[in-house]
């Protein structure tokens, strides 16, 4: 069943090695090994060997150490090689063979196989690299931070302040009644998409509360029941999608923000049509690389329908 | 089945008006209305109304505009009243009548009457007070930044960058082995208590993914299956913490890392026992305001095992 596959940017490949990024001796002696593979980043997208496919393009340490980096973020390591995220000063040349490719098209790209973890190793390095591209200064008292234990806290030396990467929780939820689905479009949408509703979750609010919150702010539909399907780390810039199934109480919608330009109940069938066939220019649904797309596979809305 | 009640600072009581938030003549109004009610703080902790019991101490809109504030927050309405949390530059003084008094002392109070929302409400203000606090400078260019929106969005104007409030989801899990169950302590916990292992999310990580990096980490054991229960606003100091119950893989612990002193299988029937007469000084289980407690409690433990 597709929706119990892990979702693209899931599924991290490597062992965190939590424990060394403390151990700055350990860290140094990495970043300095002829093992060690570097992945390169300009403006948050990575260099990729394009060459026979479709695979990271790694430095080497020796490569490394003659070019001006900026920030460098330790990934882990695998049995083979540890594994490092670099930002450089000045963008890495492409090449025929070497291309800088975003993180969506990778994840398209890589969907409809085997399932690998490397979007999931880009998408950390992407993550960490980018907070620390937004967070040079202390939020505390506005002097320059520095990176720390291998690019997972930054420190303040002028008010001790520590900094750590953010993790944006989102809910994204399938909202059902009876047969029928509710799913809505923003005005970036491509055009005939309807996706699930989403939002990001507020301070002093449960997952559940704030399945119920977004979907009646966005469609005025009330929620009963609440039940977590998945989760999914989306590079955009740093979130946590938390996937749902749940139960819409009325039916009568209601579009009171600006969010969504349209919400529309879909039925099953219809959707299940679109699953197979793509859709067309009235309706669409998300590509497989959205945790949308996982949760609205007609066998999980079966599922929910029939218990 | 007190695993279904909801976590004490989840159970929001108000409508968070989120449209209001941008709305600056509806906003200038309420905080002149004579029926808005404002929540006063000092360091992260509510002025409490203690003269029949544990209220919250209310300010009027009129007391409001005679006192310097330094951050004021929309938290929404009710049917009759508006409610805004407030830090001042001056510390309010207390009374015999009030006083201010820390929220895990209010969560422990209320945890074993009806559930009502207002820890949740004090939660809330506490945890996006407290993020202004930590938060005046942009962390993008070092400049100072201004609250907006009710209190939440800080706009640099320097660099035009948004910031938002953090929400920093903990994965907390009770990991089971047959009829036994695996809890840790940390070198800060009270003489005896064991409670559930619990870590922060990292960027690019499931919910599942950190759930297993986290017990193999902290303890040594792998982790099969990971099934979510409930999740839980923390405001120490603005957490999302998200409780899960999982199948342990291997019997023998290894604490590798300094962030637990001891862990240990407890079986199910002692677990019963601590749960209902309080356990002694070689084991106790986490308050009733901690989710852990919720994890532990032995209904849960008898459905997964009879699953």
């Amino acid at each position: 069943m597709f929706h119990n596959e892990p979702c693209i940017f899931g599924g991290y490949p490597l062992d965190p090695c939590d424990e060394l990024r403390g151990n700055d001796v350990a860290l140094e002696k990495l970043l300095k090994s002829d093992n060690t593979r570097f992945i390169i980043y300009h403006n948050g997208t990575p260099l990729m060997d394009v060459s026979s496919g479709l695979e990271i393009f790694y430095l080497s340490s020796v490569q490394i150490e003659q070019i001006s980096t900026v920030q460098t973020v330790f990934l882990g390591q695998d049995e083979s090689h540890a594994y490092f995220a670099v930002q450089l000063n000045e963008k890495f040349p492409e090449t025929e063979d070497r291309k800088y490719i975003d993180l969506r098209s990778i994840g398209r790209q890589v969907s409809n196989r085997e399932f690998s973890g490397m979007p999931s190793l880009l998408a950390r390095g992407k993550m960490i690299l980018g907070w620390h591209d937004r967070h040079k200064f202390c939020s505390n008292c506005g002097k320059k931070s520095i990176s720390i234990k291998g690019g997972y806290v930054r420190h303040c030396d002028a008010c001790d302040s520590e900094h750590f990467p953010r993790v944006d929780p989102v809910v994204i939820m399938m909202v059902v009644r009876g047969d029928k689905c509710l799913l809505g479009r923003s005005p970036h949408f491509m055009p005939g998409m309807y996706s699930a509703l989403a939002g990001f979750m507020e301070p002093g609010e449960t997952i559940e509360e704030a399945v119920r919150r977004e979907v009646l702010e966005e469609a005025g539909i009330k929620i009963g029941h609440v039940q977590y399907i998945k989760s999914q780390p989306w590079p955009f810039p740093s979130s946590l999608m938390i996937g749902a199934i749940c139960e819409a109480l009325n039916d009568e919608i209601n579009i009171a923000n600006d969010e969504l330009e349209d919400a529309k109940w879909f039925d099953k069938d219809t959707i299940k049509q679109v699953l197979k066939n793509g859709g067309e220019d009235n309706f669409r649904v998300p590509e497989k690389l959205a945790i949308a797309r996982h949760l609205l596979e007609y066998q999980l809305f079966e599922e929910w329908v029939n218990k």
